[in-house]
This record gives structure tokens, C-alpha cells and sequence, in this order.
């Protein structure tokens, strides 16, 4: 759905724009973490998959919160009608369990306890920080921050393109049936991001608003980060998970 | 949609409770503003009329945001699933047009230019700081006080069917197809606040949260009464108009 008002956007202004936010992809994405290596290239162990899908809960339970809030700052009424789906791809309508729902599906196919998981008292504290900075930071920046921040998912379908094959691939552990999240995001992720990118392009104009979209990239590509860090720091190495995380059983 | 957990609420706490919240309504809800008397009593001028539904669309517009902010402060799924329809009830989804799209047909039928309405240049300043109070509570009290807000709804129904017949009856130029967003409210309404009735009849069990509704559903009678005392301020009696608010053409 197009978003884009009549007005022509200035195209070579909107492209180096554009340009920039991939730039920041190529560099900071999470897709580059040693922690995703380890975990397409069938090098985690059970445990640390069933630690990584925990956490991740945190984030995947989050983001409607995120998208409502993003929501709430949106005066446009065209704008908030496209982007309302978001909170249904997650939050699931009608017929559609939705992408909390198939994620849990994951967490149960790994055997973890689902009230456990939903409870998160087993995800790691850097875990929730970095989940609440990014909810944070969509309200305090209602509008074009708010929506640029959301602009990773330019780089997140071949990131899920990879995962989906690899971990197929290499663990006996994960089937096709726990993998439709991955699957579905595969269709989601582009239509959305089509739509905020046109609205960033359009609207990040002058140059504090294209350093304030450049920022709120930065800034989300540093809260996908930082998950990925506790998680290597904790369940790789050294291993030290903090008092009160997620003990995996022994295997 | 039920929305309460299996466990049982205390039944006689929350009647009482609820007794409480009626009791605000009695005394406080708008439908006893004396400008709602002579607006539904046909005492209103075309030019107050259309002041009047000038400044509400302010409101319209509004709610939308506000029922984001409600969702983004809410952590369970199901909640938020059944929350989420109040935004397309006023946004619109699909072929529904929408609450604000049918209001600004209302403003059309009214002879109001919808430029100049969506615009809110002409609206009152008490209008608009009203609404922005709102939203703003609703993003400050997440969960209870946020829902308890909304409970208002439970004494709309009578003020709008009385709207309804009292308009319809004494204007000439309000005719039955610019009220639709009048009808449509009378069945969404009682679903919307019972839903937000059994919500609050459930979770506000200790008296500090018994206390923070009825402040939550006082503070949201004085934003609804706000509005009506500004307008007939501005447009009735005295009828000193701001600058720069919107001045009726001589009829």
C-alpha cells in the first residue's frame, strides 16, 4: 500500500538518503553477528538454540506494543490505516494465530515450557532492556523516528531466507512445521518496509530529519545488537548466565 | 468479547465499584451540559452547529491515537486483539469507511469546507487542549487507568440516541444520512465499554487502583465537558470567539 502523498518526492535527495540507511545495514545489521554464524551454520547446541528462541521472545511479544506506539503518533488517518496490519501480523486476527503465536510454536517445538516463556523471567536483563529502549525510543520519536527505526526490515528477508535453510539443514532438532514464523515474515517484512520506506523518503527532507532517520536506524540496529551480545556472552562464551537467566538442562 | 481470565471476580467490590463509576456519570457526563440541551432541543443555530461539530472532530480525529496509546500499553495479546477494532471502527478497514470519515460527512452536510474541518485552524483552543490532555493521560497510565478512561461509553448511548431523534426533529438542515456516525456508535459503544467495564471490574480490586479509575473516568467527564463550556463560551453566550477560532458566516 502506498502511502506517498501526491507530491513528487525529491529523488536524488530520497536516494542518497536511501543509500545511507543500506549503508548502515551492510555495517551494523544483526545478520553480521558471530551468534548468527554459529546459529545457521549448525554450530549451537540444543541449549543454545532453546536460549536464543527465549530471548527472542521478549522482542517478538514487544513489537505490538512498538507498532501501537508508533500508531498513536500518526495524525495521518491513511498512514495509521496501513500500518495497523502490522500489529495483526503479530497479534494474529481473525483466522490467523498470528506471529507470537508461531513463534511459540518454535519455543514449544524446542521443547521449552510455554508459560515459562511467556513469563520471561528466564530472558536475560540486557534481553528486556534493549526490547524497552526500542518501545521507548518509538514513543519519544512519534512520527518519522518512529517509523525509521523500523526500516531494518529492509535486510531482515534474507536474513530469514538463510535461517530457514540452515537451520533445516543442520539441526535434527528443528522441523518445516516450528519455522513459519520465519516463513510468513518472508512476505510481511517487504510489504512493510516498502511502505515506511516510501514515507521516509518522502518526509526526511531536511538535514536534521535525515540525521534523525540515520540515528533511529543506528539506534535499532544496536537493539537487535545487544541481544545478540548477552546471548554470546552468556550461553557461548565465556558462558556466564546471569543469576536468574535460563539454565538450560544438561544434555 | 470477554476479555476476563477464568478466575472469578469479587463480585460485590466490583458492583460497588461500578455503582461508583454510574454515580460519576450521573453527575459529571456531558450529556447535562446545558449545551447539549439546546442542541438536541433544537435551540441551536445553524452557525452553533456547525461550531459544534467543528470543534468534535477534533475529538474524532483524536481517538484513533488514543486507543493506540491504550494498546501500546497493553501486554496481554488477547486484550490488544480485542482492543484493536475501536481503531478501525474510527479509522475505517476495508469498505468501512470509518467513525471520522462518516463524522466529516456530517461537517459536509453542515456546509463546513473538510479541508478547513480536517485542518482544525478554526477550532477552539480548549477544544484541542482538551483532546491532547486525553491522549496524554492515556500514554501516562498504561492498562487501568488508560481503560477506565474509556468507560465513559457506558453512559453515550442514551445521549446519542437522544441526539439522534432531537436533531433530526428540529433541524432542517440535518437529515438522516449525516447521523450515521451517531448510529453506528449506538451498537459500538455498549460492546467497546463492556468489554472495558469487565476489564476494570476484574483488575481494580485493591482501593488504590478502585481510586485510579475514578479519578481516570472524572478526569475524562471534565475533557468532554471542556469542550461544551468553550463552545458556548465562543458561540452562544457570551459568544466571545478566540482569535483566530472559526467564525460562522452571518445567516
Amino acid at each position: 500500500m502506498t502511502v506517498t502523498a501526491a507530491a513528487a518526492p525529491p529523488p536524488v535527495a530520497a536516494d542518497a538518503l536511501e543509500a545511507k540507511i543500506r549503508a548502515i545495514g551492510a555495517e551494523r545489521y544483526h545478520s553480521l553477528h558471530p551468534f548468527h554464524r554459529l546459529l545457521h551454520g549448525g554450530r549451537c547446541t540444543r541449549a543454545q538454540v532453546r536460549a536464543w528462541a527465549l530471548n527472542r521472545y521478549c522482542y517478538q511479544a514487544a513489537i505490538p506494543r512498538k507498532d501501537a506506539a508508533v500508531l498513536a503518533g500518526l495524525t495521518d488517518r491513511a498512514l495509521r490505516r496501513a500500518w495497523i496490519g502490522r500489529i495483526h501480523d503479530h497479534d494474529g486476527h481473525g483466522d490467523d494465530p498470528g506471529g507470537i503465536e508461531r513463534w511459540l510454536r518454535l519455543t514449544d517445538g524446542l521443547g521449552l515450557d510455554r508459560d515459562y516463556v511467556m513469563s520471561m523471567q528466564g530472558a536475560l536483563p540486557a534481553t528486556r532492556m534493549a526490547v524497552e529502549h526500542y518501545v521507548q525510543y518509538v514513543k519519544d520519536h512519534p512520527g518519522l523516528g518512529a517509523i525509521a527505526s523500523c526500516l531494518t526490515e529492509l535486510f531482515a528477508p534474507s536474513l530469514h531466507a538463510e535461517r530457514i535453510s540452515g537451520m533445516l539443514e543442520h539441526y535434527d532438532f528443528i522441523d518445516d512445521s516450528v519455522m513459519t514464523y520465519f516463513r510468513r515474515r518472508l512476505t510481511q517484512a517487504p510489504r512493510d518496509c516498502d511502505m515506511a520506506l516510501a514515507y521516509v523518503r518522502e518526509h526526511a527532507r531536511s538535514e536534521e530529519s535525515q540525521q534523525l532517520v540515520l540515528d533511529a536506524v543506528t539506534m535499532k540496529t544496536n537493539v537487535l545488537w545487544v541481544q545478540l551480545d548477552a546471548l554470546y556472552h552468556a550461553y557461548v562464551a565465556p558462558g556466564h548466565i546471569p543469576p536468574g537467566a535460563y539454565v538450560p538442562p544438561e544434555e
